[in-house]
């Protein structure tokens, strides 16, 4: 899937790019828009990240509108992996691309537990 | 002007509600889509915040869509103030209001200036 | 009371100074400090915010170490108002001031309370 | 070098954890205290991030004090690595760990360049 990215002028360091840690957010921006607009799943996840990477290809400057692609990669019992393409939405210019490693969790039990076949039919369909 | 709040998961806090703090970066965002897609101009502001005010109604939980209103309040020499409401998208319930005074000011002379008048027709047609 | 603030390299923004929202974290810093070194409270506060205001007086330039200081406003049965000045730490030159009101609230029944005795004496204290 | 992180009470997301992407901010704010208490460099820093990666191990429940350790890793001619360990500051749980990648950067040229021996002298001493 591929979204608009909503950023904030806070968003926007003293270099006038895109901080660092925001990109984080905005796979989970991309994360929750799949998961309730796409799933029609609750945004209060319940799944925990495990595992998170970036690699920052070039800067997001101010007034440069972006957008995301997410796709899935690995399937497992209890995690997935979800990828992750941040392009300026006019040139699809590479800005960043990541992944983040997900674990299927019941918070009222505090453990991790198997992806159930309802949301693991909705992951594949991504 | 009004416009749909794209919120974030970590704009939640631990109660499950927007976190106060937020509510500024907020009338920011209504701001600067005001300043850009409505006024044509660059979002690297070139006016500073004197001032602000939120009052807290009522909360805004997951899950539920925000919108928020800008409309103009007083115009003065070098300042003006805009008023704000966020909403329930959905229903109109009250979240939050406030307003933020707004001085121009020219960064490169680090100095307020008066409002020019190209921006006070701009600002006047809000 | 007065805290050093630990100000964040993502708090300044492209003008490089502190974005104007982080000033009602920065007095949510303040009243965490107060909480829970000063009252020895849980962090995970048993009230809401009502209301809150700021004026910037000056900007926060990074590098600056930064001050603020909280004291206790107003106290009604259910609600009370802190005050507070973001200082320059070293010079002493006013940054920014404001307000807050605070409701005591017992968030499992979801609803306002009174200011518990104990809790009164600790903010008379401030 | 070991730091005490001073963490805010909206790092903390909707679970009472610390959300994912604050993790990049905390290795920021142990780059920052490095730089300018350890380094006496400016906060306003000569090089940009072009990795990141976390692993998140255990949760960070609100009210636990935390610390971060910065080591030096591989350095290169013009970039770095640092290594990260968020820890429980009273019990020493790990919680988070990850590392990222730095380039020097002059950003009146807009260009990478070679680690400056001053520098490189700084980093070898972390």
């Amino acid at each position: 899937m591929r979204y608009l990215l909503a950023t904030r002028y806070n968003d926007y360091d003293t270099k006038g790019h895109v901080n660092n840690a925001v990109y984080l957010t905005f796979f989970e921006m991309a994360r929750h828009q799949l998961w309730t607009d796409g799933f029609g799943e609750s945004g209060d996840f319940p799944f925990i990240v495990a595992e998170a990477q970036v690699r920052f290809v070039s800067p997001a400057h101010i007034d440069v509108p972006l957008a995301i692609e997410i796709v899935l990669g690995e399937v497992r019992t209890k995690a997935w992996v979800w990828r992750y393409r941040v392009v300026d939405a006019g040139s699809d210019r590479l800005i960043a691309e990541g992944q983040t490693v997900q674990v299927m969790y019941d918070y009222a039990a505090g453990a991790s537990v198997p992806i159930p076949d309802a949301i693991r039919a909705k992951l594949e369909r991504t």
